[in-house]
């Protein structure tokens, strides 16, 4: 019976649920500050490391500055993530910017803050220079194509619209040197939720190559390379996290058979890791309304795949504790659903769980990262709110749930009454 | 070369775009009527026939509205659905509340409006009466389990978590007539998307037999069979559209060979299709921002999966016009991209198209359900405005766009500010 610890004890959650009703996401910050801490650490064995967490994966003020709080930047894709860095008072060269296919008016709000531009395609910098003007530092994002195999989330390399291609990189390169663009990045993401450290420091390796490549053909010393994100995180109980140690002693070795080897040192190393930063260290908190016996037995919660996307679109693992019969043996065979118009509106399909009764309050694990961040209001189901448990083990709300109000504020209903 | 005809001409698109900025779903007054007006014709042969708008679909009061005024009830499956219908002016046994897993408050807010509540289960009888009590109607939702196939999109009956079983429902009558019920109805949902009319007379055949078994061993007379919706809409150029009148004349035929030689006559026929009567009459309309050539060639819109995410969720196809080119050869061969940083958010793969420009105006169709309707947030991007081209070829606004302040309206900055 494999099983997760929890950050709170029974009481505590009950004790919560009476003032926050279910469902809600919580999240741990001792937990994420702890873990941040562990990061940093690990990787300080690099020159000029920054992390620069990925907004999309928990884009919350709160959870942003913890995270700036303990020396981490923000890995923005959008407008609105841009001017939630902003909010929290992030700002300059502790943006990095990552988008693709980019309205002008992101690339201007992202030159007003001095963020470090990421471009995804060749075409971008001459679009970058009329919309917003070449920037003293300017990133390329690569794409290796089928020298490399991907994953079946983010699918394989040369199918995948991001990057250049070397030949686009090499030319690009010139081309901002020659448009006035000092100093150079390089970056690639081409792997998600990967628990095997080799990949990443293949990934770096795959890099610094690139790097001497650069230098030989371009003259240009690079002044960071951006390994991207994608380490993942222990999801099924038996599942072995990954050791940041041992991705940084492997990029540090590389780094030295490569980049000084080459006489191109210093080149700091960034990464915009989301997943592994928050993902373990958030909780839904949900409560059982029904229980249903057809020719399956169903377990019916107030939540729903507007609170929790990933096991309806990616048939994703999350854990789920049953508050307080955690050591009941796991003898019965659930599916977990929400309430949705959708089959797939399910957290879990074939689940072996203790018996359950209605009122039962269930936990999802690991839905700190992409969980509350891919909710849709699809059946008019409204996005729940998120709470966070401080180290002192009090708790605040730091997003309100939405309501029916907030479902229609697009809406003009004077106008609907007038309509014939 | 397959095409699809717009209701609009390229400079009438160009003048709605100088108002109202790219991406933005539009729909068409006058097609939706005239589609709703065969609908209801082709189904009049069947005597109290009665179309629940599946809200879920194109959740718009003004789209509910002009279907209301047509005759069209409505299909709500949550509190905010209810709430929308109520706003309409759509009130007692013109909704349907057809939901699962369902909280006491919506069965509650039904009951206050007096819709026809649609049951799920057997345990939500006491769950319904304990919360709103027992009203005069109520309707049964059927799975037929393995004696019927499904469909890729809805899954197998036999593991949806919808209904009740044949067994529970003949003892769920009984216990319903005990507890005071007086007028029945029964449902089933099977089948999503589906082309075949032989399947929805299939569907009423197994209905209409069940409806016989049901009075054998309750007494009870049904009132309707409401035969759900799943009529589907021809995506591509050359699937064929569904035909009304043979849909209608089977369930017809069925209903004098079962419903009136058991001397069950009349028995009400009701549905609640969504797709087939928005679906063909929406339009997502976005503009080129970027072309790119890696290892593909890549078409970048301003659009991406917040605003439609059927291709990315079920690979569906969406046929593409690109506007002014309709007649130019469609030799080149595009991956149609939205911003998202998520490789799926691709409206098109390897799509065969005329040569495209920067800043042409893409038009997406059948975006009128379950197009706008399934738009999330994700990465921080916002779901687009709805338009209605009217019948007199004005177009209003029926639902504005989202601003970055609506994306940070269940946030609190100020309490962000103060936190250490």
């Amino acid at each position: 019976m494999a099983s997760k610890i929890l950050p709170f004890s029974k009481e505590k959650i009950l004790d919560i649920i009476k003032k926050y009703p279910t469902p809600f996401h919580i999240y741990d910050e001792r937990a994420i500050r702890q873990n941040a801490q562990r990061f940093v650490k690990a990787f300080s064995i690099l020159d000029g490391f920054k992390e620069y967490f990925a907004v999309k994966a928990t884009p919350n003020p709160h959870i942003l500055k913890i995270l700036h709080q303990e020396g981490f930047g923000a890995d923005c894709s959008s407008l609105p993530e841009l001017i939630m860095a902003e909010k929290v008072g992030i700002s300059g060269e502790e943006i990095m910017f990552t988008s693709n296919d980019t309205p002008a008016s992101e690339f201007q709000k992202a030159r007003q803050l001095g963020a470090i531009i990421n471009l995804d395609d060749i075409s971008h910098i001459e679009f970058l220079e009329k919309s917003a003007g070449i920037p003293d530092v300017v990133c390329l994002r690569f794409n290796p194509g089928a020298a490399r195999k991907g994953t079946d989330i983010i699918g394989k390399p040369e199918e995948a619209k991001y990057g250049l291609t070397r030949e686009q990189l090499l030319k690009a390169y010139k081309i901002l040197k020659e448009k006035g663009a000092k100093r150079f990045g390089l970056h690639t993401m081409i792997i998600s939720n990967e628990l095997n450290e080799d990949y990443f420091v293949e990934t770096a390796r795959m890099l610094f190559e690139l790097a001497v490549e650069v230098y030989k053909n371009t003259d240009i010393k690079l002044e960071f390379v951006n390994l991207g994100g994608g380490i993942g995180i222990p999801y099924k109980p038996e599942d072995k996290p990954v050791s940041y140690e041992d991705i940084a002693k492997g990029v540090k070795n590389a780094y030295n058979n490569i980049i000084i080897k080459n006489h191109l040192h210093p080149v700091k190393i960034f990464m915009e890791c989301g997943r592994v930063i928050t993902g373990p260290y958030g909780y839904l908190v949900t409560r059982v309304l029904h229980l249903k016996h057809i020719y399956k037995n169903y377990v019916g919660t107030d939540a729903c795949m507007a609170n929790l996307m990933r096991p309806a679109l990616y048939g994703a693992y999350h854990h789920i504790t049953v508050l307080g019969k955690e050591n009941i043996q796991h003898k019965f065979v659930y599916d977990v659903t929400g309430s949705l118009c959708e089959n797939n509106d399910k957290f879990a399909i074939d689940r072996k769980l203790p018996e359950i009764s209605k009122g039962d309050v269930l936990i999802i694990h690991d839905t700190g990262a992409h969980g509350f961040a891919m909710g849709f209001n699809y059946n008019g189901k409204l996005r729940s709110a998120e709470l966070l448990l401080r180290k002192n083990k009090k708790v605040i709300e730091i997003r309100r749930a939405e309501t029916a109000d907030d479902y229609f504020s697009t809406l003009d209903f004077n106008s609907v009454k007038k309509f014939k």
